[in-house]
């Protein structure tokens, strides 16, 4: 008996050699596009949807930013009255993240309308400060598509206070139901999808983990 | 002339009123919701998609975590070439984050299956280690998926070594392309869908943001 010769190699060393090929060929068009993606510019990032993550994903990116040095303003436009981990935790850097509180709880724990424009009308101010502000890298702007939502602050002064922000710095707003005009001028725009929750199965929010 | 007097009010009395009606509903509805979310454990969230805000939001959470004072233990199973802001970020709490980067790069950097296999194979065995560790309160398996859906690592042992773990710890896992078996086994799940990307329109990934 003699070993075939001519047979198809379909054993490991073939499925190496395609895998090379096919990262190889991957390679070449991720490097092109990096090398043509050149713009050195300040984003505007929204992160909307029902998902879980869109909060979540803004202090990530503080800790990115925190990593590299840069200053940081956080306004948190709704969920003030929750003392979340990650406030407690970014209130430990208080020379590098300005942390900002307005708003008590979500809209449904106050059921006072004016009062909630009151409240928005006087973070946004806050939020102004930051964006007026080059030495700012990057300012969140938490749950700030609840607050244009409920027309507690007018989109057309939000994004004309955004528009005239200074070019290298970097905002992130997040919150369901970002509307249409702040999608239009935003530079990436992510809706987190729910594909499922272990809250709708019954399990509390964890600490840790929700907040 | 005499003010009318049976006019319906559609004022912004009127407006208030409606809306802390409608606020009020929503908050038995909320209430009503977390008193029956009572289920204390440990969960596994997935944020999956080709949008952003996988990896950031896992790592909002590992800064949630630190404010309550947990211990967490991140593997990054892809990234590892790419000293991220959040690694630099994260290397500065040695006692509270346990920080483990596998594998050099996305995988299209390296063309060889063979090493990125090992490489899983090892980070992998970390991560069994911090899913034996009860004092571990949250466990980010970063870029895990892309390691699943290259058939690095086999579905049916993580998924064994991820039920296995103690009762109370949570799990985020990243990455695109979240297996279906993995998916099942998840308690909240997040599709992170682009609507659009600052990178297609020819700016680069930028400082504090993106990396």
């Amino acid at each position: 008996m003699t070993e075939p010769t001519n047979t198809p190699d379909t054993g490991d060393a073939a499925l190496n050699e395609r895998h090379r090929v096919r990262m190889e060929r991957k390679k070449a068009i991720i490097d092109a596009q990096i090398a043509s993606a050149n713009k050195q510019i300040g984003i505007i990032i929204v992160n909307t949807g029902n998902g879980k993550g869109k909060s979540s994903s803004a202090f990530g990116m503080v800790a990115r930013a925190l990593g590299h040095n840069m200053k940081v303003g956080v306004v948190q436009f709704i969920k003030g009255a929750m003392a979340t981990g990650e406030e407690q935790f970014l209130r430990r850097f208080p020379d590098e993240v300005s942390f900002h509180t307005m708003g008590e709880g979500y809209t449904w724990e106050t059921q006072n309308r004016e009062r909630d424009i009151e409240k928005a009308k006087l973070a946004w101010e806050q939020a102004k400060r930051f964006l007026d502000d080059p030495a700012c890298g990057l300012v969140v702007l938490d749950e700030l598509n609840i607050a244009l939502k409920y027309r507690y602050l007018d989109v057309e002064n939000v994004i004309n206070d955004l528009l005239a922000r200074p070019p290298m710095q970097h905002v992130v707003i997040t919150g369901r139901g970002a509307p249409p005009e702040l999608i239009a001028i935003a530079d990436t725009v992510t809706d987190m999808t729910v594909v499922k929750h272990a809250f709708k199965a019954g399990i509390a929010a964890q600490l840790g983990t929700e907040w």
